[in-house]
């Protein structure tokens, strides 16, 4: 999720916590970061979402934030582990980036990771060093000052990687939120008129008109739609949405 | 808290939350990792422990672990923000490390912090990228295999930044707890035979002999004593503790 004003991830947690482990297969971990500023903070847990406390109690006092990434595990590498729940967090230009995948990147440990190290043992922790190697390598003196060489490189880095395998991705730097489409993506923008919306995998029904001002932008973005009752885009392998503000800024090729 | 079996923090994080802005002025923030593994999980919230719910919730539902560092914020340098919130995560070594720090180090600019920047602008979060880059610096190739060479680096690199200013900190590398007293510190090693304890700020009382096996050994390391009811033995200024398996390991000088 990704607004220009703070707003509170429970609808769309909701929808995606029924998918760790109840509607859905992703039931090896569930993690949660949301920013505040540059910083990030995270709720991680290596079980299934859909009966967790914590996820419960995530759900029942809402933080508002204008960044988020959510992420439900189904593993295909690395067991079931803390240290292989995403999302993952590292510190790169003195920010935190926050990163989860959705796939398996068999050939990713042919790149150099440089200075990052994976603490777990998934290709996923390992792509994302490999991104931050290739990112602090590409602009050594800091966050680059144009945003258009940000978008261009990491969309230039996804298409690199996705050679290698399944490389859906979400990469939060605390501005923008970056979506890579290897297969299968979609996303909803949010604004008014606000209309109400039903989940996908529940009956839960929330009434945005109720909730927001008029100049709310929310952007959603998830794998499948979470909900039932609204047209969401779908987006193409091969492509990577930037949001910011609310708004998707730009559509690039990741190949 | 430093343990050779997993043990819940629940009764010690009771009284210091209590001292996160009730019984204490530590009000700006506070924050707690749990290790599992080389990994850790944090709850972090820049405002009072005393009245949060993720606090309430922490203590309701414990979380075992073998090593967990908590810590309560009155600020000093830096507004209050999730940013400066302690305890402070990075990756070294494909490991989560982790510092919390009392106390003020006024001259810690001066050092080299390499790859590492701060995401925050607190003085303490400038000294724990200090910490790891001159960490990174004298093992280089990883996590070192003398125990004995890491411990001692640790304790000089403690000493060297802490003529800079006041420098009690603990720090976590998901095997060992150091301690670092500059002014004020104290332990307490409870083993069997274990007896009941009573909290200093508060009436919460635990008999630890209905919780633990005879093998247990659990180390809690606190600015001041928790309990009211058990001896802990006080820090000398310039020295540091390592704990591991919930034993004091050794104490090193560290001017």
């Amino acid at each position: 999720m990704e607004c220009n004003v703070p707003t509170d991830i429970v609808f769309s947690f909701s929808g995606l916590a029924l998918r760790g482990g109840l509607k859905g297969p992703h039931a090896d971990g569930w993690g949660l970061a949301l920013y505040q500023g540059k910083a990030v903070r995270t709720f991680l847990e290596p079980c299934a979402a859909a009966n967790s406390p914590l996820a419960t109690f995530v759900r029942e006092n809402p933080i508002k934030t204008l960044l988020a990434i959510a992420h439900v595990r189904k593993k295909t590498r690395g067991r079931v582990a803390l240290e292989n729940t995403h999302p993952f967090v590292r510190e790169l230009w003195g920010r935190h980036m926050v990163f989860a995948h959705n796939g398996t990147v068999r050939g990713v440990r042919k790149h150099p990771i440089g200075r990052f190290r994976p603490v777990g043992d998934t290709d996923s922790e390992y792509a994302f060093c490999v991104l931050l190697h290739l990112l602090e390598r590409a602009f050594p003196k800091g966050y680059p000052r144009s945003q258009r060489a940000l978008w261009t490189k990491i969309a230039e880095l996804g298409g690199r990687l996705g050679r290698d395998g399944t490389f859906n991705f979400l990469l939060g730097d605390g501005r923008h939120l970056f979506a890579r489409c290897a297969t299968k993506l979609s996303y909803i923008i949010r604004k008014a008129p606000f209309r109400a919306a039903t989940l996908a995998d529940d009956d839960l029904c929330v009434d945005f008109s109720e909730v927001t001002t008029p100049t709310d932008c929310v952007a959603v973005i998830a794998t499948q739609p979470l909900t039932r009752d609204e047209v969401w885009v779908q987006g193409t392998p091969g492509e990577m949405w930037v949001f910011r503000n609310g708004k998707l800024q730009s559509t690039l090729a990741s190949r």
